[in-house]
């Protein structure tokens, strides 16, 4: 272990920083790991409880710790970055992005007939043929999302195809021509109930973060209408 | 109570949706109230399970009703809607736009030194002087967001002001003739601390919306550092 200087220029709590972090990027301390409390950390480098105070909220603040409450101060796992733009990423590309490896399983793929609201979504007659496609999305084996696409009938096509762990986007590219963009979309926190608990193996009532919003082509013809639960916690969005 | 036409060309579960509609909108039911459950309902208008499933279930999907794990199904809660562009909407306005009174209460307002992170996010060397004001933002007398804003120097002014109960940026527009815009902003769900819990009124855990960002001017010059812890199942956001 390395011993804070007293005598540098540079403050103690800065010095106690700069080891926790290097720690943390040598993978000494690894993400989901808890830190010693900041009893043990004033006894481990005899500085004061202020010092370790001052030093562990700014690394919070930094989004290197986590503090969980009656826990203790954990290395945060780190977010699935995603960006939220005019232009629609899949789940395959915000993987790589991630160097996480992407993939899928089926749950649904089905016909079904257009409620009021995927009506009016894919601007389509009430009880129109749809077709439904839902997948649980993984990111290195671990369920992040519950996708729900809505297809009206031009993609009929895709009740066709093996969807289990494929790209969706690229299996409809294999067909068709098109580019994917993203029209108004909507964010908020919803609580998992028991279907989703169990598909994205966490407790009934977790935070979810549900996305909506409808995909269309560069020529603003719709092509799907788009849920996804996300697993709140593991994603940060940026717009 | 009105009762079903069962020879009527209109499917009983859309009689039995309208009616659970209509008794929405004219206040007869209310937001957060419990609905009767399905046998009550196949009780009450003489029909079958599948009829009161099918009605229920598109009422969810409507986002009209609500269903709670283990508690019953309820009118859902209308949540605050705001729209996350490029130009920044004040707590002021969007409350404004959802029929909302906006009140706030002050928590800190006070100068503080720029740590790495906010040196980053504003341009500043660290350690340089800031203004800090954090508020509770009160939507008819509900806690619904912790707003923490951090100003460069230029803005110390705002020291001066009573910043309680008052629009920020209403406050910075009679000093300043700028206009506010968003730069890069990310969004998150965390889970509120002690503090947090208390100040918003929820149990600790409770998850919490995020956002992070910084508000320039139309010249492209960084006025704040802005994080808003929001409770996150009161909100959705528009993109």
């Amino acid at each position: 272990m390395r011993q804070l200087q007293p005598d540098s220029i540079i403050p103690l709590y800065v010095q106690l920083k700069d080891i926790i972090k290097s720690d943390i990027e040598a993978g000494i301390i690894k993400p989901g790991q808890k830190i010693p409390t900041e009893f043990e950390l004033c006894e481990m480098y005899s500085i004061s409880r202020r010092t370790v105070r001052t030093a562990i909220s700014e690394l919070i603040e930094e989004g290197l710790l986590d503090r969980k409450q009656g826990k203790g101060t954990f290395i945060t796992t780190p977010k699935i970055q995603a960006k939220f733009g005019p232009s629609v990423l899949g789940f395959t590309e915000i993987c790589k992005l991630n160097n996480l490896r992407p993939s899928s399983k089926l749950v649904e793929q089905r016909q079904i007939s257009a409620t009021s609201k995927l009506a009016e979504a894919l601007n389509v007659p009430v009880n129109s043929s749809l077709v439904a496609i839902r997948r649980i999305m993984l990111a290195d084996e671990v369920p992040v999302m519950m996708d729900y696409a809505v297809f009206t009938e031009a993609y009929n096509f895709l009740l066709q195809e093996n969807m289990d762990n494929r790209s969706l986007y690229a299996a409809i590219k294999a067909k068709r021509d098109v580019s994917f963009m993203r029209q108004r979309k909507s964010i908020q926190t919803v609580f998992a109930d028991s279907a989703q608990a169990q598909y994205l193996e966490i407790p009934v009532g977790y935070p979810l973060l549900l996305s909506q919003g409808t995909v269309v082509s560069s020529t603003m013809e719709i092509i799907h209408y788009g849920e996804q639960h996300i697993v709140g916690d593991k994603f940060v969005l940026y717009i």
